[in-house]
């Protein structure tokens, strides 16, 4: 046979589960869309269609509703922890488990009506993560994607390379705009080791990241996104590398000259495409990068 | 000849403008998208080509930057209303300009750097507003999409028509949950009427309408809107009509009693498709109904 | 009370319903998205929650599966039309039912295997149409989405008003490309009328509107859009109106100078946002016009 | 320094190239969506913010048009040949290029009219290619996106492992639909090998998976794929690997029992959200998978 079978995987995946934990008159809520993806001892389905090693996705996907159940949803990273050991450990065929998760905020309708169970989406970033477990080991990337980000000024472009196709002007206050997609690997990866807090790491790596972009003077976006990740690995000991995908959300400073009037970095066309994309890993020193290079498939 | 033209419109739709104000090292944004659409003596454009009664959808994109700049963007509506009287006084054979603005709103990123000109985007609903001038009189429709709301309790579905093809068992204690959209109609419609502040009242609008969302023990999606336009314009003596379109975002409980669990209304199937649609208009009594009633396509 | 109630209707949108049939080992399938949006004597379930004349939008849903089997479907336009004649009739409180209907094209995969039941999305155009029914008369007005079509000459665009906002270089050759959405009225309005044949006429529509797209030598965008209008209801009695919602997709002619080259209208950038956006309805003279003008929300 | 730099990239993504060639009065278009990505030594732009190893991203995006005239575009692959060997041959700093190509595919509107130069967006797949040059060696991995196919028949789906959370009926006939993501790597690497003919492969490839989709009996979609993936690199010789990413586009049989009605294989409902995903590589006997395993970024 000319041709053989090579990585493959497979599962459920966006299967959307909200789950609504009830204390009292105050409710909390989770809501997440989880992919799960399964690999293993599966040439034979591949190559005569027998089933025999299948655990079907739907039973896939059941197990994402039975675990909101049995095992409550503590946060994203530790409800994709025990998907992941479930299907590793239950299934013999079944050597890797990786489960993508991204979760959607919620915050609380403030009212003066009685109990507390209503809400209203956040709708900034979404939140993601990615459990890989191989039966020994764990890796968790978790990460967001589509937090949008501007600095009006404190922004240069300047003493770049010159070629024969170059027309762009030097630019010595700029608008720097990103749509950011991050994603950040633990060290954890043994279950010996103690687990992070997950809730609390998001919300220090978004507030630094957010700080990190705001206080750094540019002199290209480069820079900036270094500076975000360095800020990150330096703030969060249990975080050994970022990887960026960052956008550069041109706002092009609109020419007011032909109508009479001065454009003094005021009026601003915020345009679509082309875009240009900076891509890098920022690592803890001595650590190895793991995370794909093409960031924005986790 | 067997054809005769009917209503035509044309326009720039969406131009992208950021306007950035400078307060020192403290910086302002408007974040737009606006869209013209002029109307008036137009037949030999569609009969014969002639372009002599057509001034450039180009030229509607130049003056729009350029409004941002002689005028400033003090609000969405304020903006369309210059533009509007702008393109109706200045060009005879335009007989009617109506501009839509989508707004995106932006907040301040906390930092201990100098400066306030860094922002991060609020990414919650979309800000509209559509201001229609005939040169004699104004219609300003504002409004919202893609805020999403839920109550985890407090609404139930029962006591309905039962046809051969009814097979939803009554609900007694359900989620409610949907991605309002809604457009409301001022009564200000004559320069010679005193502006409605448009900011602070939209600000009242989209708090009534969350608390009464929140604050409705809810029989019925058509019930917890009604309520919602009814304190719109209880409370805001500006406004006239509300229209919703509420898409009724299923939360299906999910049937755990295979797996022996019971499911406490705890984990529920956030469907995509298909999804109940509930359409109204509540009106100011003795008030007439103008906007459309496929209120989507604002 | 000092608010009423006005226009409402409801109903399950977006029902995706694909119907085999077996011809022997020849296939035929029909893949609809199917929006049903029903309006009467509802008052009561907006003011006081009462479900007693409400038909559940889980029924609406059910009965489209189960008219799928009971009547099969011959073409979009006849499934609307038993959808719509159900509703209005067997419900008293129902005055009007909406049945809107976005229907996917697929074509056969040619292969040497027995039988003929394997298919590939075609994916052009989104054809669609919309029903309405009061108990007493029909307005059926079809439609297509998202045709994209492109003349790369036989375009100008020149003689137009000039005011101090413009810039646009008048143009003598240009690309003319849009991306079609349509709406048109069939005078079909009663049982006793001869139905049209809903499935050749649409292949009739759609050639016309091509064909006069490719011959009209343009001198505006609107006098291909009238052109293309004037064809279809020439072409196909059984058509009273039609409605378009055209964006002028810009193609810019990129200056090659500052690299040596010429431009000789070779090559182009392909612009997102803005756009030129042209809309009118062309209709048989004598007619009314009654496609909403927003056509966009058919 | 506690953090370093890793892999980096940078460039212009999305330059929207549409290039007509003129024959007399006979038009041909290639429609492109071209990103550019670089990288080499630019240690120095992330850590200091120093652009003197730069070359603007404005620049690419300046060069993707000016190639687009001086070498015109034969096919996506050999422009994105031009364009990658350009960038690493002219820049000392960059090392690798990657240019990424997705093309849209156009026809001609038959019509009566003199001239051919109307087109109509064909819309069904989206073409793809990634050419990779590290000034040594190509990598040219071309694909497309989109195509959406169904079997009405000649699927089954039995013999799985069933758990504790296996609710699922085994399937004896059941429809099979995807909408296949594909990769495919070419053996051609060096200048010193005789180009394949990019154009006539792509032809080919596709044709070789629609007849492999259609003419396979399946027992399991990963049957299904890998057939698909044996019958391309059987018949291309110039291919050495495929990687699939197929989404399981469920239809549902719709249970018609409620409403006295027996669901002959005839109704079904085309569901969303989850779908099973089925991911895998097949590669020519011998060679090295090098398509990374997410695929769907490519």
């Amino acid at each position: 046979m000319p041709t053989i079978l090579g990585q493959n995987q497979y599962g459920k995946a966006e299967n959307r589960v909200v789950k609504i934990t009830r204390d009292g008159a105050t409710h909390h809520i989770k809501d997440l869309n989880v992919s799960v993806s399964l690999s293993g001892d599966m040439d034979e389905v591949h190559y005569s269609g027998s089933n025999a090693n299948v655990l079907p996705t739907d039973t896939t996907k059941n197990t994402v509703y039975a675990f909101a159940k049995e095992h409550g949803i503590e946060s994203a990273e530790q409800f994709g922890i025990h998907l992941a050991r479930h299907f590793v450990t239950s299934q013999e065929p079944i050597g890797t488990a990786r489960i993508r998760i991204e979760e959607y905020a919620w915050e609380r309708i403030e009212h003066s009506g009685k109990g507390a169970h209503s809400f209203v989406r956040k709708g900034q970033e979404t939140r993601l993560t990615q459990i890989t477990y191989d039966g020994e080991s764990w890796e968790v990337v978790s990460g967001l994607k589509d937090l949008v980000v501007m600095n009006s000024t404190d922004s240069e472009f300047w003493g770049y390379v010159k070629d024969k196709y170059t027309t762009l002007p030097e630019a010595y206050d700029r608008v720097l705009a990103t749509q950011v997609s991050a994603r950040w690997r633990f060290n954890w990866s043994d279950d010996a080791q103690e687990m992070p807090d997950w809730e609390q790491s998001y919300e220090q790596v978004k507030k630094d990241m957010l700080q990190a972009f705001a206080e750094t003077y540019s002199l290209s976006l480069q820079q900036t996104l270094y500076q975000m990740g360095a800020r990150i690995i330096d703030s969060s000991g249990e975080i050994d590398e970022v990887r960026f995908s960052l956008p550069n959300k041109h706002h092009f400073l609109v020419d007011l000259e032909p109508f009479g009037l001065k454009n003094d970095n005021e009026v601003y066309f915020a345009a679509d495409r082309p875009y240009g994309l900076i891509e890098a890993t920022v690592l803890r020193d001595g650590c190895e990068a793991k995370i794909p290079v093409d960031v924005t498939n986790l």
